[in-house]
Formats: structure tokens, C-alpha cells, sequence
């Protein structure tokens, strides 16, 4: 049995350029949320060719629980950029329009369900152009100007690909249900959801995802399991007042400024909860048109946050009724939609023991962290999928795969040491194959 | 018939000293609004000596209407007191508790239906006590600490008395009915409401009523009607929250005064309206316990004005929305009671026209002013009496007497020169008398 | 004398197509403020041409008393494309950067110096695409996109110009100084404060102006002043505060938004004022950039009015206290840039009396109001002029020459009745006629 | 040695009803903070009976450092009733006026300093008069109407004064100087600051307080320290404005109010830190003094706190920053007086692990907790003290004396089973002589 775990390690090391290569062709060609209509065309034509059964769009993905689309003209022009760079059209039809998600299944008899789960979306910064940023120096850097892969989900991608590819030589010893699921639009919480909501996890007995983060002195490998992360919900709030001559007819007017004022001011002043870190932000506002004239329209992107989900509950239910009272103020009309959401990271102990015996067993030469848990600090929408998972009595963790970083993710001069894309697909491989074997 | 005026002037002259002695008993049992039980009771019996139908309490004051009504240990204390100072037995019990409307009336066949109004209730003010001051001089002042007739309402019931008193002495010349109603409750615009609502003004045709003001440099001695008035609305609204420990559990609150904070800077904030002026108020607040307890309750005495009846709905309207959107902000409950009531005065010029020529014809020596209106500046809720009586197709005003005052009304040092007692009896009967005759 | 009159009528027709044809060239090259680059060569150049002293840009501004000046690069841009478009190379350097006042000048030996002030600039409104619309199937719309003469003053601009073509032929009859003034910046009564602040109104002892404006009913031709509008103020209003990651440190950022939010609730409750009506409206606002991010910088346009100086002073001051105070709230940093100002409009009666004495003499065809003034409503920083000539003992008045038009001014469809055109130059000159002789 | 403290075992359990005795009349005689005259005139007599060089009033007290003062009338009423309640007219005159704390000075040669601090002050609260509470069956409730021991102030100073009786009769083993200081106002922690300014702590080397506290299960007798206290300020706000009548001329006042509901919202909004908990409140607001003035004044009472000392403090200037940028915004003046603070209780580690040893060796029948440390949850200005100490390279520790009791603290039917003022004298004077031995 040591000797598959050794296989795998070699498979992971004779695929490793192929794994650079897709990670720096999803690095050059970065798409944000919704719009990674090229990278799952890609995905999805690569696991059809490995051999699995290929399931995109709506086939994963409950359309109308999507949060935080872009606006259609912006969908249409993704979708002919897509069409010019070359698209598999056999997948663009069903993934265009931000039907984004792909998995790729594999069932292999009685055994139980794991689900593996890698996001695929860019941010929206442009990249940095100087002979000292690497992909820039090697000329894969994002030829889309405005998206870029500043957070590592090129590689998370690229993991996912050689995962596949690497299970699929181990077919046969496998036993149960595989879904290697490529989530869109996790920047922003805003992808998990519709693929919770389709049903698809509803069976799973085990899920796995790893986030690459900063290696400090080259230190550990590996952290089982996250925590201290925000449970958050993204709100976009927009006041429809009435529009009036400030000077002629004040009185004619509904100010959808003064609610957004209330609002602003009274969701900072949301109570502090004992039981834990609470964050509230109005990030932009965005209102009127003319300096004399009543503001008909007011904008605001909100966000709040908590320690534990209840607490970004008690959040979120108190900025609704503050948001709400804004309107009844001054009587305009409030149109609230949400626009991400994710829960608070909550890993199994049980799981994470199991993964560091394996760890320690099979991959003694990982550097494993003692603690089983490393902090997230903010919020990842994962959290939607472990919690789906957990809630019909599955099992999940959110690892850390540690690796050299040039700066902290979320900045344009980001870049990450590529040696991780070999040691993650061995994980992940190594993993699956002892609870399927 | 000028012989009729002329009787009635001397009239008002032999009863001069009785109406200043009525005038200087009312001064100093000073009765505040509501509580004006011997007061009600001194009118009622000597409306009754004269020859008056009498009719108090709920025979003229629809009880539910009353706005403003102070606690009921109050009240009580109240009914003590009058015992005590010999009210009339045989009133005080329709009249206690704040039931203290009284009318007379005189039915003589065929023939119009008008209507006087006077105002009973003082302030709630502790008098001058210094030998400057006359009624303190002359030992009239007020012997109930924290109540003072610095409004002129004390010469308002004396005059009424007197006029009733001359009118019974021309009862064979007067055809119709007369009705003279002594309101309690004008301080605050609380009383006249439940008089209206009780339909006791439904067949008036004319109505009359007449405020002693200051004059200046003895230029004139009647306007003829008043304008430049505000309609109020005048609420108390209390939050009702839920107090916590402020360190321990502050999400466990509900914090009243947040609701509060925002309801007055709102409230501030209704915009201006080009149709003209509009006030808002918020003259109290108290609120909270504890400096480390979230207040439970916060208690606000509000006022909205506007110069007419429009405007200060527009400000109520707006208003209700506010204080009811500040409670869903912060989850609170709100209670609005409406404390007061008045609307804009409109006078009408049939009627000051006649005065006119009553006046110029009858009464050549007084001295009446070019215009005929001139600004009352605050509120009265007279005007809901003639907003009443106009509904139904009858006419109404609201009468200046002017008289030099030692200061403004509404000033712990306010008396004015008694010489204005005998004017006023003089003026409303020849007015009734014309009308009547 | 009456001649004169006579000649002044004949020369204002003869010149009439002259007139349209200038009157549609401005209109197709609309600029709008301190961009009038292409207008004010234009401008000059014809002046000069007339024989007048012409005076541009530095000689009759004060450069840093401009206020609401557009970006560096919009300044550049208008600068090309003036260049482009022809405009004379003499004037172009001295005009451009936003220095586009002109002025002619006409000195005659002793007498009276009087101004008068036409306005130059357009409004930022797509012009109508639609053959109903005149200027678009005559094929004058404006071919500046997002320019757009709205509010008359290319007529403005074309009746100053025939005004000046005529006076110039009445040379020997006129004795004293003619100013005539082409104003730029109007919208937004941004342009006046520079020009007075020059100095070069210091000895004027007559100024007028006119605004054409919609005739109902082809009533009136003329009226002889203006009042009812209302003082004004034009803030920009900046809050710079430090931006910081909302969940992972909020307490390390300088919240811009709730300085801003603070700043618009508060300007709104500054207290009604019984001396007159006041207005205040923040129009837009921009703030923050990202929805995790606090925001660092909120801007805000904003505008207080009163229907007096004083009033709108009142506001201004108050206005200013809540500005600050909300910065040092939130420890923020506030800025405070004067876009715009204008007083009210105080026409003087004596100059009113004389022009109506003029018009009833010699242009008896023209249809005279009643009474002297009529509302502005809104704001004109022409009044800024008057003010500054009145302070001196000068006279003032701003009329209004009514011609029907098909929209209400500040629309995208407006257009005027060019009759107007052959109206405003005669009665312009007759008045300066009258003065002068 | 071990002899010693067995004695102390012994003397403890021979002086507990006498013990009791003063603590029965404590809570008899309760005096609230700052007004505990008669029992200070009774600590100061009972320390000069026992020998102890007796300090009170200015002598270790910084009169104008004390916090929170009661107004003038109330001091004198309080000295008047200490009078005729037969208080030591020798110590009365020194400690009227809020100048109420004691201290026992004795001083043996060489050796450390050691200072022992006792609480004094009753709370705001009306006894309960029920058969089931104790102190009313056994006749020792409260006889101060509105002033109760609620806090086990009482029994403190009754543990000080017996472990001052104890520590007397060891007088000739230690060496060094004692100091048994009676601590006034501790409720609201305004009495400690004035003491620590008066420099009396400025030699100590240890520091030793206990506060009891309900012990569950009997399982615990003692806790070595506290933590997770809050540091906290108390700080009154009155906002300084004009009054005006609300209809007549609202532009001549300055609204206070306003200011206040701005400060309200504002210290709500006070972005929360990610260094730890914070908290804020405004438990009281009282403005205006009628409904048709605006308001002239607001008073508020207001705390902020902070986890640790830092925390509070970047709540105290950021609030400071809102309630002066509030009186700024509406041209208000703002009195801000500080009526309490304290600091977060920081226990060094090495006097705990002192006492630990103490305890485990001399009194094994001592049931000790196995954590150091309890949280107090709320706020203690023996903080204060503590502060001063450590400053200065003392140490120093807060304890916690478990015992049952009937209801949490700060409750009206508060009490506790008094086995506790056994146990207090004995674990006192067994440290004091192990480290002054």
C-alpha cells in the first residue's frame, strides 16, 4: 500500500510541468467571477479527455441562486472574447452568461462520496509590467487587462487538473464517488451557493480544498484545517427616492440620499456582541446626479462580518432592519440584494487527524504544522460547501498548502513559488486514494 | 336701536368693578389646563344665577378626545384641592378629572346661532413675588404655587362672565341662540378639540373670540381678526427598548435612545417646502437609567408647525414616518400620542366687514385698526372651533383687544391694564346684539 | 431725438439675420464653462473688428477668483480643438486655461460709464437628435457632444454682439464709457466673482442685463427687473480619511464615508430661519472604492441658498460648522472649495422707473409688463455685478425679454423663437442711447 | 513559623463575630461613593483604637483628582445626618465634603512595603424589605433609604478592619510599613485615581485587594487574580446651546440637542478595533425644558471601555473627538467632566505564584482554584491603584474571596453568606506577615 502513495508522488513529479504549464496558460488568460468562461471551457475539455464524466453549468449550478453578476453587456462581451480565444464550443454554449462551474465525475461501485473543490475566478487589478515581477519576466502575465490571478486559483486550478489526471491512472483502486469541483466567482463569496443549492453535494461524505498562502522561513508544508475566519454577507443596497429642483420644490422630492446617510451612519453604530468580532463596512456609495437637484438614486455596497455564522447573522438581520428603517424615514424605496455570503470555517477534528496520519505515515518527508489550524482571517465561500456537507453529517477541512510568495495575495506584483503545483496534487491524490481505496 | 349700544356700554361700565374683582379671584386661584375645577365650577354657578342653561363636562367635551391630559394622582389631588377651596358641589363631580368645559345657553326662538369662546386654563409658572409686580401689590397673585394667568385668560373668563351677564339683561331683544362656552386646555392647543367633537358647534353660525393683547402707543384698541398663524401638531413619542448591561451583553439590548438620536436628527432634517413656512421641534428628551445600562425608554416632546393647516400636515406626515422608521432601525416600539392639535386661523372678511361697520357705526369712540388682520405669530386651537363652524357653511373670528401689558404674556412678571374689561364685555354684546336683534 | 429711436429700430432689423446667423453658429459650437474658448476669440475678434478697445482674459479677471474650474487636461483638450476649429490665434493664447471673458470698450469723452453683461457659456446636455427639434433639422445642433446651448445664452451672446454693431454707428451721439461685458461660467454662477474682483466694474454707474424667457401668451415682451431668487453658495466638499482592510483592522482607518454621512444628515437639519426661506442640497455624492475596503475619500457637491444675501450668509456659515465638525468627528481631513456664488437680485427702482419712462416714449410697440418685476427663481451670478456696482452708488437692473420657446430652459429640446433676437439688440441700445446722449 | 499562622487561623475565627457585628452595622448604615462619612469616622476610630497611625481626608487624598462628586447640597445633608447618627466629631470635620478616605499607617523599621486596599461605598439601590431577605429579617437592612451594600463593599471593610486587628497583635514579627487603606467610591470608579495622585502609594512594593464574589459548588475559596476586566472612563457630556422659541425665530438659537443626538449616533459608530473588545454607551440623556423651545441644554452620561488600557484609550479620544466635533457642527460649547476611570486589571504573575505557595504551604485547607486567574467582567478602579504600583516596580494582585450568596451583585435582594469574614482577615494578615516576617 506505501507503494501507491509513492506512485502518486512520482506521477505528481513527472506531471509537474504540465501543471506549471496550465497554471501559467490560466495565469496569462485570467478572467474574473462569472467570467471564466474560457477557463472552464479548458477545464472542462481537459476531464472530458482524462475520462470523466463532464458536468457544466446548469447541469451543477442553480442559476437563480448566483449572487453578484456582472451586467449582461459585460457577460456577452466575455462570451465573444471566449469564442476568439478559441473556446471548446462544445462546453462555451452551456457555461456562457456566468454558467461557470464545471465538475468532472467519477463513479467507481460502492464506496464513499468525496468531493475535492479548487476556485478558478481572477481579481479585478491590472498586473504589474516590470522585469521584476516573474510572470511579467516570462511573459505569462494576464494578457486581459483588468483581471489578474493576484490570489493563486491559476494554481488551484492547475492542482485540480493534474489531481484528476493523477486519480484517474488510480481508477481501479478506487471505490465510491469522485467530484472534482471547479467553483466560479469565489472573490466576493459569490460562487458556492448555486452549486450548494443544485443538490450536487447532497450526497458528499467527505469534501477537501486547499488554499496556497505565504510560506514563512520555509517552515511547514501544510496546515490540516483553517479557522478564525468572517462569516460575511455582501448586501448592495440601492434607495429610489423622487427627484425635485433642490431650490423650486424641495418638498416634492423622497431623498434617497438622506436614507443612504441614515443607513451609513446607523449600521457603524450596530451594537458590539459579546460573543465575538462583528465587522460592518459601507465600502462605496455612489448617489445623485447634479448638485442642484434632490438625489433620486443612492448606491451602497455593504458588507458585514462575524467570528461564528450566528454572529454574522445577528449582523445581518440588524443591518436589514436598519437598512429597511432608512427607507421608511424618508420614504423612499429600498431594493437590497445579496450579492455574496459565506459562513464561518468550521473544520473537523475527526477529518483533520485522520489526514495527519496519513500525513505522517505515507508523506513523512511534508513538513506538517503542530497546530492542526491556521487562521483564515477573512472569508471564503467554501464555507457554504463544508457547511452543506456537514449538515447531512459529512466531513470537511479547508488545508493550507504553504509556499514562497512574492507579496500577499490581493496585489498586483503577486506571485507565488510554483514548486507548490507538485506537492498539491500529490496531497490531494494521496488523500482520496486512502479513503476510496 | 343706538340706544341699545349705548345702554350696553354703560352696562359695561356699572359692571366694571365686579368683572376686575371676577378677574382677580380666577388670578389667583390660578387653575392649569385640565385642572381648572373650581374655576369650572365658579363659571357654571354663575352662569346658572343669571338665567343660563348650563351645560359641562360631557354634556359639551367628548372625553376621548382630550389631548394632553396630566397623570391621574394629579387629577386627583386636583379634585382636593377644589374641595377644599368650596367649589360648588353640585358641578364639581361632572367636572372633576379633567371634564372641565362649561357652556351657557340661551334658546329664543327663530333666529341665528353664535357662538363665544373663551379660555379658562393659566401657565405653568411660579409668579413674580415682588411689589413691583400689581397683582402681588394688590395681593391677587397666585396663591397655587406653579400655575399663573400670564396669558390673560383670567380677563378672557371675566369678560365672557360680564358679557353674559349684560346679554341676559337684553334677552327679550335677542332672537336665536346664544351659546357661550368657557374651553379649557388652550396652553398646549389641547381643549378644543373634544368641544368640537362632541357636536356641540354643529348649528353654530357665527363665532366669535377675542385675545387681549399688548398695545402699543395706545394707537388702537381692536383688530378685527387674525392671521399669520401656525397649524401644530404637537406629539409626545416614546421608545420603548430593551435594557442590557452595557459591557456584558450589549447585543441583548434593544437601545431606545439610538431610535431616539436618529427620529431628532431627522426630524431636523424634513426638507423646506417652497410653499411656505414649516417648523419642527423637539423640545425634550429624556432617556436611560444608568450610564452602564442601554437606555430602555426615551421620551421626546415633539412639535411640527406650518403657516397653514397643509403645511403642517406635509410636516406631521413626514414626521410619523420618521419617528415610526427610527423604531425599525433599532428594533424598538414606538408610541406617538398626539398631544395637542391647531390649525392655520383663517378669518373671514364677511364677517370682519361687518364688524367693521358695527363698529364704526355703533361704537365711533374706539379706535379700530386700518387693516383688519394682524399676525397672532404662535397657535390657538380656537381655530379648530372655526375650522368647525366654517365647515358647515357658518363664519368665524378671532378678535384683538388691545391693552398695555407690563410685559409680553407667558413671563412669570405678565399683567396687563384691567381697563380692557370693560371694553370687551361692551364689544361682544353689541356684536351679538346686532346679530341677534 | 425721437429719430434716433426710430434708427436704433430700423438697425436692429437690418442686422436681424446677421443676428440668427450668429446666434446659430455659438449655438452648433457650444462650450461650456470657462471652455467658451472658440466663443470668446470669436467674440473678440468681432469687437475689435467694430472698432472697440477689446480687453480678454487676464486684463478684466482676476485668474485665481475663478471658481469650479474643469481639470488641467479638459482645459487642454478645449484648447486644441479651438485651435482646430480656427479660432483667432490672437486672442486664442491670451483666452485659454479658462480666461475667456471679453470685453468692449467704447471711451467718448464725459459722462456716464455703463456696462452691460452677456453670458456666453452652455450646459452640459446632449442635444436632441430628433427632426422635430429646429436646431437639429436646421442643422445648428450642437456638434460639441455633451455641450449644449439650453439656456439662451447663444441668443444672449448674438444680441450683445448687434448691440455693439449698433452702438458703434451712434458713436458721436453717445458721451461717457460703454463696457460691454461677455461673461463666461454663468452655469453654476461661477464667472461673474472673477470679473468684479478685477476691478474693472469700479466705476460703473449703470450695468444691465437680460435673460430671455418664455412668453405666455405673447403677453409681455419685457419685463423691467427680476427678484425672488435666491443667494447661493457652491461647495465642493472633500473628506480624506485612510483606507484600511474593513475586517482585518478597521480601527487603523479614518472613516471618509461617516464625515460624509454625518456632513449630509446635519446640513439638512440646519433650523428654519423666520427672515425668509433657505434651501440646502447636497447633490452628489462619491465615495470609497471597494466593499471591503473603509472608504478613504468622499466628495461631495453641495449648495445652500436664501432669498436674501443675508439668508443665504446664514446658511453658508452654518453650513461650514457642519462640514468641519463632521471631519473632526471622524478625525478626517476635510476640503472646502467655492464652486460657485450669487446674490440676490436687488434691481434698483429708480433704473426701472427710467428704462419703463424710455420704453413708454419711444417703443411704444413693445408690450410692457405691469409690474416691474418678475421672478428668477433660481440663481444668477449676475448678481454678483450688481451688487458690486450698487456698493459704489451704480444703478442695476436685470430684465427679462420674453419669447415663446418650446421647452422650459435646462432641457434637451429647448429652443427659443429667434424674434427675440431683433427685440433685445434696439431695446439694449435704446437704453444706452438714453443714457449716453 | 507554621505556628504563626495557625495564631492567625485562630485570631480569625475568635474576632468573627465581631467581625460580622461591623459589617452588620455597614450595611445598616450604608453611604453611598463619596459620602461614607459616618463610616469613615468609624474605620478612622477603630484604627486609632488599635494603635494604627490614623491618615483621612487631604492627608492621603488629591481633593480636586477626585472624580464624580455628588452636588453640594447633598454633601451637606450627608454631613448633617452624619452628625446626628453620633459620627467621631474629631474625624467628621476632616472627611465631610467627599473627603472620605482612611487609611492605617504602622510602621516597623526596615523591610518592604506592603499596602492592603478595602472598598467602602454603598450602591444606589432600595433594599429590599422582604422576609426572605436576611438583612431585613435580622433587622440589619439598609436604614439610608436609596442606599445599599449590594456589592459586599460592607463586608470588606469589615475583613480590612479585622485583618488591621490581627496584624496588630503580629505587630513586633514584621518589618517594613503597612498601609490598610479604606477606598471611597468605587461604584463608578471615581475614588482611587485622588489617592494615587496624593503620591501615598508612590513607596509601596505589594499591593493586595479582594473583592468576594458568589462561589459555585463550594468549589473554589479563592482565586490568586482577576483578568478580563474592562478599562474603562466615565465621562459626563453637557452641550451648551441658546434657546430660542421653536415657531417664532428658531435662527437665533443654538439646538444642544442636536449636538447630543449627533454625539449619540457618532459614539455608536466608533469603529470596532481588531486588537480586542470595546465597548460604548450613553446611558443617559436629559435636554430641554419645553416643547415649543429649543433646546439650551443636553446632558449626557456616557462610558466608553476597553479590554486593555490601550483599548480604552483609543476609545476615550476617538469619543472625545465626536463630542467635540458634535458641539462644533451646531456651534454648541461642550463641557466634558470625567466622573470615573479605571485601568485593565494586569496581576503579576510572580506575587500570584507567591500567594499559591503561601497557601498551598501554611493554609492546605484553603480550597485553591487551579487557574491563576478569574475574569472580573466588569470594571474596578483598584486598577488604579494597581498601576501605580507597578509603575513604580511593585507588584500587585486583585483576589477573589468565593462564598454563597443569595443573588448576583448589584441586586436588591443581595446578600452574602458571611463565613467569608472568617476566612478574608485570616488569608490577609497570613500574606502580609509571610512578607513582612
Amino acid at each position: 500500500m506505501k507503494y501507491m502513495y509513492q506512485k502518486i508522488k512520482e506521477l505528481s513529479h513527472s506531471y509537474y510541468y504540465d501543471t506549471v504549464k496550465i497554471r501559467r496558460d490560466l495565469h496569462k488568460y485570467a478572467e474574473r467571477g462569472w467570467l471564466e468562461t474560457r477557463t472552464a471551457c479548458l477545464i472542462a475539455t481537459q476531464l472530458e479527455e482524462l475520462g470523466y464524466e463532464v458536468l457544466v453549468g446548469e447541469e451543477i449550478m442553480k442559476k437563480e441562486a448566483r449572487m453578484g453578476l456582472p451586467p449582461e453587456t459585460v457577460l456577452h462581451l466575455n462570451y465573444r472574447r471566449a469564442q476568439k480565444e478559441n473556446a471548446n464550443p462544445k462546453y462555451l454554449e452551456k457555461v456562457k452568461n456566468g454558467m461557470t462551474a464545471v465538475a468532472g465525475v467519477l463513479k467507481n461501485g460502492e464506496g464513499p462520496t468525496i468531493a475535492l473543490r479548487f476556485d478558478i475566478d481572477a481579481l479585478g487589478l491590472i498586473e504589474e509590467t516590470s522585469q521584476h515581477h516573474y510572470p511579467f519576466q516570462q511573459r505569462f502575465s494576464s494578457c486581459h487587462i483588468g483581471a489578474m490571478h493576484a490570489c493563486g486559483h491559476d494554481g488551484h486550478t492547475a492542482i485540480g487538473l493534474t489531481t484528476a489526471r493523477i486519480l484517474m491512472e488510480l481508477k481501479d483502486k478506487l471505490h465510491g464517488t469522485l467530484k472534482i469541483i471547479f467553483q466560479p466567482a469565489e472573490e466576493g463569496v459569490r460562487g458556492a451557493k448555486c452549486i450548494c443549492e443544485s443538490g450536487f453535494l447532497d450526497d458528499v461524505d467527505y469534501i477537501l480544498a486547499a488554499h496556497i498562502m505565504p510560506q514563512e522561513h520555509r517552515k511547514y508544508d501544510l496546515y490540516l484545517g483553517m479557522d478564525d475566519s468572517f462569516a460575511t454577507t455582501k448586501l448592495d443596497v440601492t434607495y429610489h427616492g423622487i427627484s425635485t429642483h433642490a431650490a423650486e420644490s424641495p418638498q416634492f422630492g423622497k431623498n434617497a440620499l438622506l436614507s443612504a446617510a441614515n443607513c451609513i451612519l446607523n449600521l457603524h453604530s450596530i451594537p458590539r456582541n459579546s460573543d465575538g468580532c462583528t465587522r460592518v463596512n459601507v465600502g462605496t456609495v455612489h448617489a445623485g446626479t447634479s448638485r442642484n437637484v434632490v438625489p433620486e438614486t443612492a448606491k451602497l455596497e455593504i458588507e458585514v462580518r462575524g467570528v461564528t455564522s450566528e454572529l454574522n447573522r445577528y449582523m445581518e438581520i440588524y443591518a436589514r432592519d436598519i437598512i429597511k428603517g432608512s427607507a421608511l424615514m424618508h420614504d423612499t424605496v429600498v431594493e437590497i440584494e445579496e450579492m455574496g455570503k459565506a459562513y464561518a470555517l468550521k473544520c473537523d477534528k475527526s477529518l483533520m487527524d485522520k489526514i495527519r496520519s496519513i500525513c505522517e505515515e505515507y508523506m513523512p518527508d511534508l513538513k506538517l504544522s503542530k497546530r492542526d489550524l491556521s487562521p483564515l482571517g477573512g472569508s471564503d465561500d467554501y464555507s457554504y460547501m463544508m457547511e452543506r456537507v456537514q449538515s447531512h453529517g459529512g466531513v470537511a477541512t479547508y488545508m493550507k498548502f504553504l509556499t514562497p510568495m512574492t507579496s500577499s495575495p490581493h496585489n498586483d506584483s503577486f506571485d507565488f513559488d510554483e514548486k507548490v503545483l507538485e506537492k498539491g496534487p500529490r496531497i490531494f491524490a494521496s488523500l482520496v486514494y486512502n479513503i476510496m481505496q
